[in-house]
């Protein structure tokens, strides 16, 4: 576990693990949050922008937390943002293996909140190809160590 | 269905429903997505930041995608963006309905895709006390009107 004292701006970490992404995990995401033809159905999305199926970008949102959690980056108190710019760069396809990198920004000791500070951090996906999938930059809420 | 042509800045548009939201969603899509304590266990998330049960920010995300695309919003070849800026404002608690309201926000032509147009959008989610729960303002990718 690491507190706010634990950060420093360019230190870098991993998932351990990859997320393997398969075609009905991404239909059954995009019924429940984001049913549109091109994250339902094949043949729909052959004929999209997307040329064949491709996972809603909160999809790949939620995948990323997954990986988040599930890595060596664990500030004290849990990872809790205020939100960030979020980026789609690639679509993630059915068979893609996604993990991730996250990078400290910035640290800076919250004004309002003495036992806090704030870490910006960029989190990004990639796929099995090592490109980019998103990106996303948020600021986090980090308990400062106690006295 | 709306082509680039027929949005105009300042035009806004309502989710036609609400979205309840359940202890039990919330932990499953936790369970899945965002595995903390204060998203899975109403106990845990009394002695947290939260104060209680607290849905993840990405699960509020998921729901707010649900709502746009069962709105009256409904852009020529989907709602597709490239990302944007997200920011969680206040936490989402079991029994919660959500709903959303978009407005345009700036329309300019694509320079590399002639046929599509650049549409940006700032999407609030509400409670039903009418509080902002979530904002985000992505970039989205719509179809020009052929000619």
């Amino acid at each position: 576990m690491q507190y706010f004292e634990d950060f420093a701006v360019g230190q870098k970490f991993a998932s351990a693990r990859r997320r393997h992404v398969e075609a009905a995990e991404i239909k059954g995401f995009a019924a429940a949050y984001d049913p549109q033809p091109f994250h339902l159905d094949e043949a729909a999305a052959q004929g999209s922008v997307f040329g064949g199926l491709a996972a809603s970008g909160w999809h790949t949102a939620a995948l990323t937390m997954s990986l988040v959690v599930g890595s060596d980056f664990r500030p004290a108190g849990g990872i809790l943002g205020f939100g960030g710019e979020l980026t789609w760069l690639k679509p993630v396809r059915p068979g893609d293996e996604l993990r991730v990198e996250s990078e400290i920004l910035e640290l800076r000791p919250s004004r309002s909140r003495p036992d806090q500070g704030l870490v910006a951090v960029r989190v990004t996906t990639l796929n099995q190809h090592g490109e980019a999938v998103q990106t996303f930059t948020p600021t986090l809420l980090v308990n400062r160590r106690p006295l």
